[in-house]
């Protein structure tokens, strides 16, 4: 009997619980994304890798993929919950998930957020069909996370009725850019309006930065970005502008336009509103992100988690038998609470894709409701920069838990490691992001959002806090409810109760948050600068962000399962949901112990509670990971897949043979 | 006035410290490893980087370098102190690191101390001159860990008086192994000997693998590990012996000898004693890849704390600045507690590589003291481990405080990451080592060392552990002093006091070490299976092991504070060691707490001072890079060379013009 035999399967109903709302989306990806084409391969030389990646692209373009995120009268499919599933699904080479992701979500996503008919008419069904290659040119080399400051210019000339851009120097380039160093043709640039009447901050415009031959066209500049750390397949370039005339029509005129004669007008007042509405509809990138960052981290457990369970090292005494890896307590407190993170994280993206899906199928009337997309946009980017710091740690975790194995690229986690790096990085720093995160809960979202500049909060807290509202992000009543009915806080209560769980969370937001605003309005009223102040608290800002995006993130555990009709997959997730709980508690257990929310004695049963949880859920844990569905074929590595096996049993193929 | 102006500059006598005992060495590095050959370069393909490794490496061969590790009768230089310090200055290009790791260290290391006069006078001379390009072939496929189970056998046949090499299936082939794929002649194979007489466990031999042409040698079949995630100028190959013939003189018998007739001896009689004392031999490089760790640290950290003097990212409001990255306090908590550590590491280091030195120098009277050598053996694979997870958390954390250009390789952050992100699995998987560690203290190494198998520390502990000792490692009387000079516990005493940090570091280990060895008792006394109690216990284990460490780590620093003649460089150090010593209780103070070493309103007191000491340390944060004495050759990366500066003055080079 192998070990094939004896391992669990998992409940069918965990599988569909996962694939959630576009299992359909999932299921097309899996068939598709197979074959030659799209197998992941490593050791590729830098031209030859952008050539195989624009070739899937090219693929990918044939398929509905490409049109899921555009409107059904441009040749799309009108379906934006589905574009970000896909996106995620893209693990077989994160160079092909990246360039998929510049290409239909951030160029085409641009032009149809903020263009008009004149722009979708003109370009989306060329974007869809991959005719029309593009950039979207925001990032500059002085101004990464400073959107708002960037410095660019695009001046209007009514003379000729057109926009003059222009790089004023080297730090005002546009730098990172996808699509820009080999195949982009157009590009989205941001840049500083200007008109005759004034200043109008950063709008977008079309630029064509290729002509049909694929050469710069006159004024522009393009270099190569050179190798990265990973995402070798993406071709990341700088562009400088050379005053390159564009005509009046080039402008993305949704939220901001300039008449022949100059005159500029806006349906927002506000230049800080407009930027930060325009900003908004780009969610969906840090959405996207999110997703990506948790595909890569699934495939890479499943790859640990599969060589865990058949690799063997050291004897057992009085057996003649190798241990193998998973029974070790500190193989599984490696991998498991970061396999529970991941289903945990997994259904928090689940109900974020929905939230964007519905927010954007309702456009019209929804898109008014100014605090609804405020919250959007807190949230995507609190599971943005969440989902992507678990990414880092765990696929570094995964690496070395496979040992010299987990180092040859041909079993996927240093490649896995190197792509998914930036994902801290780009669609916002995650540092920026969380402190974005903090602003919204003190404002309450009721404050215009003002300056992305985390100094800005500083300033606003003192007046504006009312105390922590704690907003229930999914099945309100059932959350409710469990909250209210679990017994108070102190020794007694069971620490496996999920009201208790979920209370103790909410609560520790509530304190961190509440224990920020009046530090914030304490030195806020002192009339002290105001750099000071926030620069005084940015960890405990940091901190409060954390708290609610945890929060935040258990409840859609919670709900999820909640949905989950089968017993047996149920209960299953009731340990994994505990198991993500008691480790975040354990991890945090400093401050719970400091706020006389675990007594030390608890703090210690928390931790005996995650151990005997691994031990518990360690005969599951390949159920676990093959429930996320990933195909052999995106997981590639020998070492998931069998060789291990092989090898014990001296039949190894023998490579060099 | 530019940021270089009002920079402070280091006290000079801080690098003298720093450089310490082998300065000369360091010196040397400096000034050889420059110029176009030495020159950091990025995108290179695998046979290129090879090539250039290659090239590298003769000219290494062409320098004291190469000799410094070996005999002087053989034309080396005795100085195993030297061989060490020269081996972490190749921060230039970490494949070379281990590239001459891997010929003068483990090889040539192997020869010297595992072989006999015929070996050395035979071999060593075209070792250090690297005629002789060699391999260190010890693990298997399917033994990594766990060496003393490999199964690569030599058996030896007294009728032509010559060993058979074999390679019996693919879970033994040898893998990963250093100048296998392209550069090495020779290997020395470790494998289970043979004779007539019976089985005698691992030993080490001989075998040439190509020919003068490089052509594998009859029975010899090469094959190549492919690409890596990074040392990819690395040539890590596998080996197959196909019954492959070496003479009986082949085998390196320094421990263990086969006469002509089949007839073993050894001068140690116990087989696994004899295992122990045979790897003992190679405790170097252990030592040598804590070395390289660190060398990549500071390479790491020079760089990202550079960049953040200088980069700038949203504005100070009232001022029309934008604020210096370094000034946030979320920054400086990402930096400047890793550097403290790193210099904490370094003095651990030194201390190390003397100790190591001492014990080589007076061979023969020392080499006796087996547990001298056990001490050594422990405290090196306890500092190999946390050396290089700190490596690998701060080099992360680099990249990540360099945003997007961090990303590229041009900055050097991607090529230290991947090329050290195997160190804490080769010479030692860290988690294998920490309990090496655990299991020294528990045995206070008065029993033989036994079984590397941690299984075996559950039926060691139960009887012989008396108590944890805390024997000094540095500077005794002067920390005695300290210790006993500092008032009780509780919140009277200062946080800064010295004395009271060095007893809280020890009071942690004494208590972890103390709990682990009642319950190890308890159960092994119940008589219960043995794996499990040990299973039960391991993160016990690995808890005591760190605590030790870090109480060993520290020592070492106020022992080199106390060497310091510089009260500005001692002042300076010592906040520098309050960084460290209040960072790493901050990190556990959860332990503090739940053990009631901490009240609650004093472990909130710790987190304030490290903001405050990181306020204070700021202003010095690039000295304290600086003194690290990395030549501006070895950073490379521009951002950390002025780049940043000249682009915000508009005078940037234009790459691509």
């Amino acid at each position: 009997m192998t070990e094939a035999d004896v391992r669990p399967a998992y409940p069918p109903e965990l599988r569909t619980l996962l694939d959630g709302r576009w299992r359909r989306v999932r299921e097309l990806a899996r068939e598709h994304l197979r074959g030659e084409r799209f197998r992941p391969v490593a050791g590729l030389g830098a031209e030859e890798h952008r050539e195989r990646v624009f070739e899937q692209l090219k693929e990918i373009a044939a398929t509905d993929m490409s049109a899921y995120g555009f409107a059904t009268e441009y040749g799309g499919e009108d379906d934006v919950g589905a574009s970000v599933v896909a996106f995620e699904s893209l693990v077989c080479d994160l160079s092909l998930m990246v360039k998929v992701g510049v290409q239909w979500g951030l160029f085409g996503g641009a032009i149809q957020a903020l263009g008009t008919d004149r722009h979708h008419a003109a370009y989306l069904p060329r974007v869809i069909s991959l005719e029309l290659p593009g950039c979207f040119a925001m990032t500059e080399t002085g101004h990464g996370s400073d959107v708002q400051r960037l410095r660019t210019r695009a001046a209007y000339d009514p003379a000729t009725e057109e926009f003059v851009v222009t790089t004023p120097d080297d730090a005002a380039r546009k730098d990172y850019i996808g699509n820009a160093a080999r195949d982009g043709r157009m590009a989205v640039v941001f840049a500083q309006l200007a008109t005759p009447g004034g200043e109008h901050g950063v709008h977008a415009l079309l630029v064509p930065i290729r002509d049909a031959d694929g050469s710069p066209m006159p004024g522009v500049r393009i270099a190569d970005c050179g190798p990265k750390a990973g995402l070798n397949g993406v071709d990341n370039g700088r562009l400088w502008f050379d005053s390159v005339r564009v005509p009046r029509e080039a402008l993305l005129n949704r939220y901001g336009d300039v008449a022949p004669d100059g005159t500029y007008s806006s349906p927002i007042d506000s230049d800080n509103r407009r930027f930060f509405t325009m900003l908004g509809t780009l969610v969906r990138g840090r959405i996207s992100v999110a997703g990506g960052a948790g595909g890569a981290t699934k495939a890479a457990l499943a790859i640990a988690v599969k060589y865990a369970g058949v690799r063997r090292q050291f004897d057992r005494p009085g057996t003649g038998e190798e241990v193998v890896l998973l029974d070790y307590r500190a193989h599984q407190r490696r991998l498991l609470p970061a396999l529970a993170r991941t289903y945990a994280l997994h259904f928090a993206q689940e109900e974020l894709v929905t939230a964007l899906h519905e927010r954007h199928s309702g456009e019209g009337e929804r898109t008014r409701d100014e605090r609804g997309q405020r919250e959007l946009e807190a949230r995507a980017a609190g599971i943005k920069a969440l989902a992507t710091w678990h990414a880092t740690r765990t696929i570094q975790t995964c690496r070395e838990a496979c040992g010299g194995a987990g180092y040859l690229q041909e079993n996927r986690l240093p490649q896995l490691k190197a792509d998914t790096d930036v994902f801290t990085t780009f669609e916002g720093d995650n540092t920026v992001l969380l402190q974005l995160v903090a602003k919204g809960l003190l404002t309450d979202y009721r404050q215009e959002f003002g300056d992305l500049d985390p100094l800005g909060m500083a300033r606003f807290a003192a007046g504006q806090f009312l105390g922590a509202v704690i907003e229930r992000t999914a099945a309100r009543s059932l959350i409710e409810r469990l909250v209210s009915a679990a017994p108070g806080r102190g020794d007694t209560s069971d620490l496996y109760d999920r009201g208790w769980q979920l209370g103790l969370f909410e609560d520790r937001e509530k304190h961190v948050l509440d224990g920020l605003a009046r530090r914030l309005r304490r030195a806020g009223s002192s009339g002290a600068d105001a750099f000071e102040v926030f620069n005084e608290a940015q960890d405990h800002v940091l901190a409060a962000a954390r708290a609610h995006m945890e929060r935040v993130v258990l409840e859609a555990f919670v709900a999820a399962i909640d949905r989950c009709g089968d017993a047996e997959a149920r209960d299953l997730l009731d340990r994994v949901c505990d198991l993500f709980v008691l480790s975040a508690v354990e991890e945090d257990r400093a401050w719970f112990l400091e706020h006389e929310r675990l007594t030390a004695t608890r703090a210690k049963s928390v931790t005996q509670e995650v151990n005997r949880l691994c031990a518990r859920l360690r005969p599951h844990a390949e159920a676990l990971v093959d429930a996320f569905g990933m195909p052999d074929e995106w997981l590639a590595a020998p070492i998931a897949l069998g060789a291990e096996e092989r090898r014990r049993q001296g039949r190894g193929a023998a490579p060099g043979r």
